[in-house]
C-alpha cells in the first residue's frame, strides 16, 4: 500500500538508492504494520539546482546529501506510531548508509483504504 | 482537476507513454465524471534500480513493465466508482497496450475542491 | 513543511527553475504563514511527450511552457487564504519570469501536523 517517493541529489550508487528504499520498507513493515511485500517505491535523482531547500530549519542543517521521503499510505496510524517510524528510518539510514540525521526529510500523505489497486484493477483492500 | 503521475521503467516509446496517459484520462471522463479537457499528467521514466517493488503482492506478480499510476483528485467518488475506475484503466491498458494486468498499480489521493487552480491564479472550482 | 513539486518542460535555465521555487516559497511565507526556511522543493524537467495536457480548460489556454505546481502542506488554511496564495504565485511568476498566467497549474494536498519530520527522525510539529 504505501507508495514511497524518494528524491535525492544525483551521484549516489544504485546500491545506495536501493538500500534507501529497503530501509524505508523494512521500517514500515516492522513498526507500522505494513504487510510483507507491500513495496512500491519510486526513486528519483536530481541535479543540484533542482532540489531547493534552506541551509537549516528547526535546528536541522541540510547538506547536498538531503533525502526527501514522501510516503502515501492508508490512514489509521497513531501519532505515536508515526514518531516511531520517523526515528527508525533515520536511525537505520544513519547506521547503514552513514548519512547525517539532519538530512532526512519525511512526509506522510494519508488516504482511504479503497484508494489502492495492486493489480488486475481490483480494490484489494475493500473486496 | 486530477493530477496524474505515471512512473514506469525507461524504454517504452513516446507513443506508449502518451497512450497510457490518454487511457487514464478517458477512463476518468467516462466513469468518474471528470470534465472533458481536465487533463494534467506527468509521466516519468526511471532506471530499473529506481523502481523498487516485490516480486508479488496479494497474488499479483510484477515485472519490469510495472506501471505506477497516482491520481490526485477532488474527494467525492464512491467506493463503487473507484472500483469501476480501476477496472476500466486496467482493462484498457491490457487491450490497447498489451500490458499485463498484474503490472498496473493505482493509488488515489483525494483533496478539497478549493485545492485547485487551473490558470490565472483563480480557484476555479469555488469561484 | 510544505513539500513542493514543480514539473515543467525541459529547457529552462537553472536560474529560471530556482526562481520558480523561490517564488512559490516567498508566496507561502508571505500569505499563508509558512515559517521562514521551511523550504523543501523538488523540481523536475520533462520531455515534451511526458507532460500531457489539453489545449485549454475552463478558458485557460496551455502552452509547452506549462508549469505544474503541487504543494503538500499541513491542513488549516482557509479557502480565502488559498485563493490569495494562487493569485500571488501566478502574479509573481508573470512579473518575474514573464510566464503566461494561463500556464500555471496549482494543486494543494493537505496532511496532518504530525505527518512531517524535518530531520533526526523527530515529528517536530507535535513534540
Amino acid at each position: 500500500m504505501p507508495l514511497v517517493r524518494i528524491d535525492l541529489m544525483r551521484g549516489e550508487s544504485a546500491q545506495y538508492r536501493k538500500a534507501l528504499g529497503e530501509i524505508v520498507y523494512d521500517a514500515m513493515v516492522d513498526v507500522i504494520n505494513v504487510p510483507k511485500d507491500d513495496k512500491f517505491q519510486v526513486i528519483t535523482q536530481h541535479d543540484s539546482e533542482d532540489l531547493n531547500f534552506a541551509d537549516s530549519y528547526l535546528g536541522n542543517h541540510y547538506s547536498k546529501d538531503i533525502i526527501f521521503i514522501q510516503i502515501t499510505l492508508s490512514s489509521g496510524r497513531s501519532i505515536e506510531q508515526k514518531k516511531v517510524l520517523y526515528k527508525r528510518i533515520v536511525d537505520d539510514i544513519q547506521a547503514k548508509l552513514n548519512a547525517r540525521p539532519d538530512d532526512v526529510f519525511i512526509n506522510l500523505v494519508e488516504v482511504a483504504k479503497e484508494n489502492w489497486s495492486f493489480g488486475h484493477g481490483i480494490a484489494q483492500y475493500v473486496t
